[in-house]
């Protein structure tokens, strides 16, 4: 047995860049033929089959904003980081191909969190296929931040965008909402360390949602593939806004309906234990990252098909798309206004 | 005539995301018709051409690290975050065609400055042909950091690493080193908003160098598509580094004539009159992003036509890559070792 010493941690100060950069390099899976140069030069090469449009996004996780280091591990947002990317990959009806990393990294910061860091981004990698081409390291005099771009490769005429929706289209949502934030409101209570009892699988998958979402990418381009869907998006900012996303830039409303919304179970207990709305806060959390979109009648067919190769993800209709510009929630015949997502500013 | 006034600032906190991104799209340039989605999506998507690679690269700004809002404007740290990615393009061999723009602003950011940032994004873009696709906007608790990532498409066999180079190749920069490393360090004792006086010409570039650096977009493609260099680099690191990174990939070792150095004129003046020795610092100065490459006895030919083409900038030989391993700077018979590039950490 051995017992825990407190040895002071090797931080990222250090260790030199190449150093560093070889480290990560080692974590990551090993890059396919198609990728021409990869980490270690000034940019990463790659081919792009014939007949494809390349599909491109970046977002970032910034410590203070997007994750809290008592809530979220270091695999976590590493993990997360590379998910949320993918998410808006699929949402374009895309399959993700490549990634680039950006880290700005506090000197402070132990060389044990990159690592796990690392880790964290080559799970989720290895899980969807994605290639870690290259990326930038530089130093943070604030907060732990993790920038990831990347590309996906989609056919012509199977991009799905927010626009292109009708009204009578249906709307669609996989899986679940609400898991994120419930997830979330328990960590805040409890810390990142803590994990609730195994006699509570709802709630430990709810805490699972928030610190390791599982991006859309087969069902995405499954998606763009059949054209089953007439616009697509993903939750990132909860699906109250994915609706007014999709309506705004299809120049629609929208019509959902409150009996319909599938809201995790974990998050029904927990909210409606404390109290609140679990649907009012399915709506506005953020997180999900399941996808949203639009199904005209001619492609309902196809979606069946979807449906049936989605390995057992279900895709729920929720409302549809409607002439009058109005956003509303129809609880059983009566109407109100859809609540606003998540505010960055 | 007006007095000036002090009025209170509109601050990026008073602004929404969206309206945000709307002002940000309407200081860009118009994309192109390849440009299949841009800005405001998940994603963006682009068409790529038959028998080409994309080629991708990410590189951060990140205040008090890379710059001082006291020494560089919003519009320079809007044009350089641009350059520094393109010129990075550029070293592969590759033209700059998509940027995504990743931006992390602090709460307190004046909205103006924003304006001003995207203005040096725009600047560079239409200069280049570079179309801004999307990105990412994001609070910073912070410092402000601009994160951009650049595609560029290349052909097959055209691309230029840093590996490829053999003992005996020549190696070449282009234009001069030191203007970047003498303009900050002048910044340093003046602040921004000052400027070299009128009489002092060779001052005002190496201000202006640091401040709004020209990448060697058009030379890197060049070098790529006339297959002129068998390797490639640029000098974000300074010269030295870049040296040793061309040599360490290429399994060479170099040796550098000190005579041969191309240190600009303004350069050489700012550290000599200091008592400083501007090779020294020209060496190890960052920013300069010119390009290094090295040029095999067989393509001096396509040298020269490249040379032709690339209006004006002058393409120097500096050395040799060696068989020896050593890296070594000779001073007129005498060697002495290569000094060490800038460190990140």
């Amino acid at each position: 047995m051995t017992t825990p010493v407190s040895l002071p941690q090797a931080t990222i100060a250090d260790v030199g860049e190449r150093a560093l950069i070889e480290r990560i390099r080692q974590r990551l899976p090993p890059a396919p033929s198609s990728l021409v140069v990869g980490i270690g030069d000034d940019a990463a090469v790659t081919a792009v089959e014939r007949g494809t449009l390349a599909v491109l996004t970046t977002d970032a996780l910034v410590e203070g904003v997007h994750f809290d280091r008592r809530f979220s591990s270091a695999f976590d947002v590493g993990y997360k980081s590379l998910a949320v990317n993918i998410s808006d990959v699929a949402a374009m009806g895309a399959a993700p191909r490549l990634a680039l990393l950006s880290l700005m990294l506090p000197a402070s910061l132990p060389t044990t969190d990159l690592e796990s860091l690392i880790d964290g981004v080559a799970e989720l990698a290895r899980a969807t296929g994605v290639t870690v081409a290259g990326g930038n390291i530089t130093r943070s005099p604030g907060p732990l931040v993790v920038d990831v771009t990347v590309m996906g490769a989609v056919k012509p005429r199977r991009v799905l965008t927010r626009a292109g929706a009708r009204p009578g289209d249906q709307l669609f949502v996989s899986g679940s909402i609400g898991a994120a934030a419930a997830g979330l409101a328990w960590l805040q209570h409890h810390g990142r360390d803590s994990t609730p009892s195994p006699e509570d699988p709802l709630l430990q998958e709810c805490v699972t949602r928030h610190r390791r979402p599982e991006p859309r990418a087969r069902l995405g381009s499954l998606l763009g593939r059949m054209r089953a869907a007439s616009a697509c998006m993903d939750l990132s900012d909860g699906l109250a806004d994915a609706v007014r996303q999709i309506a705004l830039a299809s120049g629609t409303g929208a019509r959902i309906e409150r009996a319909r919304l599938p809201v995790h179970p974990g998050a029904t207990a927990y909210f409606s234990d404390r109290g609140q709305d679990p649907v009012a806060l399915s709506l506005a959390g953020g997180d999900d990252y399941e996808l949203l979109f639009a199904v005209t009648r001619r492609a309902r067919r196809r979606l069946e098909t979807v449906a049936r190769q989605a390995r057992g993800l279900s895709l729920v209709h929720i409302g549809e798309l409607t002439t009058d510009p109005a956003l509303v929630l129809d609880h059983g015949g009566s109407v109100e206004p859809l609540p606003a997502g998540f505010v960055h500013f």
